[in-house]
């Protein structure tokens, strides 16, 4: 987004509010009245064609009459009459307009019919356009709040550092008053409605540069235009602007209410995972974590990535206190280790017997100034921790000058203390929140920022080749599948091609005898393979049963041929290889544990494509079914080296825009030093099938 | 507990304060001054010997001296002193001592050493001992403090119905405060502490008669004596009055802190929850949701067992906002369904065009009172939903009073409304807790607590024969194992023993022959199992490698002999099917996915024995390997009602307190119609193995 637009948008010098009503009790007089009340500087143009004024100002027949042509105009009208303003506005040389109405995508055919004429509208014009669904934005550094977000009439909310952007637009008020209520202050929010032109990422990255915007709150119900996210986060990440985001979604309930709520495509909420992750956006959970985790993401070192999972130190005098919150990093995979003997004895030197555990737990001996500052103190020199918690108990309602003074003494040391404080203690919360330190005031949320910090990794600024158009693709027959394969430097069994008559290669035997042809996905489910052919002499039967069940079930079929392939009988146990482009997110790399535990399980591990060695490791260690190829019970260990080169080899394609998807569905993996063998592929690239 | 201790503990006429110390600035003296500015009326001693007086009271030089023996004693001395203080309390006629020290079976050697010493105390002078790790406790009805704690030196503490028991002696304080700052008001607390000898169940028990108590609310570290929890959540469901709980250890790494940190056993987390739920009790695992749900489950009915999930609808200004409690209902399996059609016309009627989906979302028109009113009238009246809850958006705040009064005015209807407000709104919090509806302020405990309470099963009190003692104890051979399954009504494949020089019947080939004795727990790992015979004449070779094998791996083995067992060649699939008495919760009945899926997943389901069949097909619905038992791929659907059945019949163990443990691996589940039958099972029975 260019500076001018950027302006235009989140500063503007003059503004039309069209659809202004005069009637103090609608809502559509709101903005009006807030913009007014909120101190904004610039022009304000109320167009009403029915009135002569609006709140002691002149109102105006139209966008036309106007004596210049504002910067930024919000329209309040109903979606057809809103369609014509933009067009309009966009004639009349307005910059951007923000669209309130709802009515568009999400309305079945009428509403796509609107989205289309939207679309030209501002196409035709040259204006961009904010929404539809979008309920206003707010630059209150500017003293701008175009809204009628009821959160927003009332006084004397004060700036702060944080940008908030929400595809939800009443979201944008809760998160306004319930981050006042915590001490969180706002440069912006801004409701982005259904992305039609502007999007998130674009609206997001036009906010970079300003140098009062510390760092971004994201509320999501799904992902648009992924690469303009990602430029937007790793902008973000340059200038150490960290990113935190709710996404809804996890529940499959709720996935299909971000569907229909807000018309775009819901993903799979594994996948949005993985887009945030590969972006450095720190993804919560929780209400409250989005709220509360900004101090620690401010502060938190990156963390490079690590040989271990994260580790947590925990300090405190309330054991209960603490094991809610240990629970709660439990569950999220964050480790929480006790003091070690060197440690350990540096807290005993402060005359406290620490009993061995996951916990450090000084009880009421903790109390005493010296005693909590001395065992903090121990515990941040280790270099056991990314992080050191402590959680303080009732001393820090009765006594929180004593309770909190050993935390703040400290500072933030390296940002690598938090507090979680357990009993209701406004006083000590607000000591520690203007110290700095990053404080919570709920096991769940606690758990759930710390979890989210400690898993950032670095953005990636990716750029890949621009993907070929799918349409129309076609899937490789299965022997240019292998030799895409080949090319990638991924193993197949052997495999030949046989005409009817031909003698196959007694090396490929026993053998697998499957029809070959491109565009068959599922050559089993239409008789296409038979399997346990022992030798050369049962291969013509195996053609002819493979011929007679094609002419059944798919008599259409045009096949090249069949293919003969190697039985592997040695393997240890199979999994399940994949890569697609993602219409929103682009290239991702997958595996799966593969028979029965794919689709009964879903025991997969998604990443942005491309990856390395490690993150294919990493990727390994998610699934549940690796078990089972480590040893289990007497089998002997997989080649997981071997998969983890096939993982990245595949990643790779992110590099060769024409491939489009591409399946390797078994990967037989074989003992240790044998390797990983594809034995059927489906990919599916770019371009007609010639 | 007889009301004479009951009202010793909860309202005792005197009190003896051991180990108060004069010394303001000593945690020591807290207890005296909480108990005298809290206007305790009773007698208060405090015992020092050391002092002449303490905070203007005579202090005593010790228990014996005393005028009177008082009720209840606090002993504040360190772990060894206190036992000859509770010894000496006994002698003196207290009906109750609280122990404060630590110290005790959680610390190795020496506390298991003091543990004793403290039981002996108790047993031998007939006093009952509180503790250790006692903080206190309070009735605050009866201006009764006697804590430590420093959340009880507030002035004002206003009383109210809950009662809260916590195994944390720390939180008792946290949840205090925090439910002040909720309007949650106690009536009680008290830190249970070690419980040596009074436990948890048993204390709660004696206040089941307290009119003042409406429900409770408890704070889990493990769970110790079943037995006493039990008959006082039955006790407090014939009352009507509620029990909630949140139990830590929902993961690992907490279930191990909560066996460091209390001494006690940490039973499995499922184990935990399939005793509350038997009990009625309604566990959470959100703080927020602990102090918060207290008005939902007051007043919701209690489900009748449902033939469906339970079901809940969402009527919302604020799209946003409600996707986030249905994203969260949705994790903990709780349906939330769109109006029906009738519904859906009966809100339309109001003016509103709700578009068809999961929830009812009449955006910025439901902020008008008759159209919100109007909506949720429709919704309450339609029998598709347990629950109606209403999501308000940024209008609570700016007009509470127009924002919740339709939902003030529907009041608490039949206890199937409740609210979750997204903005911060303090006023429209306060006033909806005044009007009795039951109010959430995060998405996350609002879910939490409706799970909890529309998961509710009724409190089962059960009288089962009690469990006798498992040591000594032997495991059957496997033909009494059938045997006694055979009288429970379980199927097994047929079966027979075989001397080495026997012909066994053709009938039962092809076939395992196995190695049979008493106390053989694992007859593969020791190669005492041969499988694939294939006819009686291949009988004495197997029967040699069976010997053979045997002779290698477990010389000292005495065998009875051999059995021959048909193999099951027809099974859909496996399942693995037990039953064992938890010393602390009792007879529990497990069915989990078979081979593999049970190592790798511990996909299991378990209750509380006995079951009837409903209860058995929803342990199955709950395996997430259920999907390969009902057709999966090209396979048949298995036998399920026989499923259904063997977990019944199995179940029923808990009426043979003879039975320790049983364990059928696998249960071969054949194809519909055609049962389930056991192929090998190892039950473990009370007494020596004669």
């Amino acid at each position: 987004m260019d500076v001018k637009l950027s302006r235009a948008i989140f500063a503007p010098r003059s503004i039309a509010i069209i659809g202004a009503s005069a009637d103090s009790s609608k809502t559509a007089s709101r903005p009006l009245r807030y913009l007014l009340d909120g101190g904004y500087l610039g022009s304000v143009y109320p167009v009403n064609p029915r009135v002569t004024d609006i709140a002691g100002r002149r109102s105006w027949p139209s966008i036309g009459a106007l004596p210049e042509a504002p910067d930024l105009a919000f329209i309040l009208l109903p979606a057809d009459p809103a369609i014509e303003a933009v067009e309009a506005c966009g004639r009349a040389g307005v910059a951007a307009a923000m669209v309130l109405a709802s009515g568009f995508g999400e309305s079945g055919a009428q509403g796509r019919e609107r989205e289309a004429r939207l679309a030209r509208a501002a196409a035709t014009t040259g204006i961009r356009v904010l929404g539809p669904s979008c309920l206003g934005l707010a630059n209150l550094h500017e003293h701008l709040v175009l809204t009628g977000n009821a959160a927003f009439a009332e006084a004397g909310i004060s700036p702060g550092g944080v940008f908030c952007a929400s595809q939800s637009g009443s979201m944008i008020g809760a998160l306004l008053s319930r981050g006042r209520a915590k001490g969180v202050h706002f440069a912006g929010l801004i409701s982005v409605g259904g992305e039609l032109d502007l999007g998130l990422g674009e609206l997001c990255e036009g906010t970079l540069d300003d140098p009062r915007i510390t760092g971004y709150m994201l509320f999501l119900e799904s992902l648009r235009d992924g690469g303009a996210i990602r430029r937007f986060a790793a902008g973000a990440a340059e200038r150490g602007k960290p990113v935190v985001a709710l996404k809804l979604g996890r529940s499959a309930a709720a996935a299909e209410l971000a569907t229909s709520h807000t018309g775009g495509l819901a993903g799979e909420d594994d996948v949005a995972s993985a887009f945030l992750s590969d972006c450095g956006i720190a993804r919560v959970d929780t209400l409250e974590a989005l709220l509360e985790s900004g101090t620690l993401l401010q502060c938190a070192v990156l963390p490079a990535r690590r040989p271990r999972p994260a580790t947590v130190g925990v300090v405190t005098t309330t054991g209960g206190g603490a094991a809610l919150v240990v629970d709660q990093l439990g569950l999220r995979n964050v480790a929480v280790e006790g003091p070690n003997e060197k440690t350990s004895r540096a807290i005993r030197a402060t005359g406290v017997e620490v009993a061995a555990g996951r916990i450090a737990d000084l009880t009421l001996a903790g109390v005493r100034y010296e005693v909590m500052k001395a065992s903090l103190e121990a515990m941040l020199a280790s270099s056991q921790y990314d992080l050191v918690l402590t959680v303080v108990g009732s001393s820090a309602r009765l006594q929180p000058e004593l309770a909190v003074k050993p935390i703040i003494d400290l500072g933030n040391a390296r940002g690598r203390l938090a507090a979680f404080i357990v009993p209701e203690a406004p006083e000590a919360l607000a000591m520690l929140a203007a110290a700095g330190i990053p404080t919570f005031r709920t096991p769940e949320a606690c758990a759930d920022a710390i979890a989210a910090t400690l898993g950032r990794r670095p953005a990636r600024r990716l750029d890949l080749p621009k993907p070929r158009p799918a349409v129309p693709s076609h899937i490789l027959d299965e022997l240019e599948g292998y030799a895409l394969l080949r090319e990638l430097g991924v193993a197949h069994a052997p495999a030949a091609m046989a005409g009817d008559s031909d003698k196959p290669d007694p090396a490929l035997f026993p053998a697998a005898v499957k029809v070959l042809g491109r565009n068959i996905a599922h050559k089993t489910d239409i008789g296409g393979v038979v399997l346990g052919v022992q030798s050369p002499a049962e291969f013509p039967a195996a053609a002819r049963r493979v011929h007679e069940a094609l002419a059944l079930k798919a008599p259409a079929l045009a096949a090249r041929g069949l293919v003969v392939q190697r039985m592997v009988e040695s393997a240890v146990g199979e999994l399940l290889l994949g890569y697609r482009v993602d219409a929103q997110v682009g290239p991702l790399v997958m595996v799966a544990s593969g028979g029965v535990m794919t689709e009964v399980l879903r025991d997969r591990a998604l990443r942005m494509a491309p990856v390395d060695l490690d993150e294919a490791h990493a990727m390994l260690a998610e699934l549940r079914g690796l078990a089972l190829l480590t040893g289990f019970r007497e089998r002997p260990a997989g080649d997981l080296d071997a998969v983890e080169r096939a993982i990245v080899a595949v990643s790779r394609l992110a590099w060769r825009p024409e491939v489009v998807e591409l399946e390797v569905n078994p990967l037989m993996v074989l003992p240790k030093g044998r390797g990983a063998w594809a034995v059927d592929v489906v990919a599916r690239v770019a371009g007609p099938s010639a």
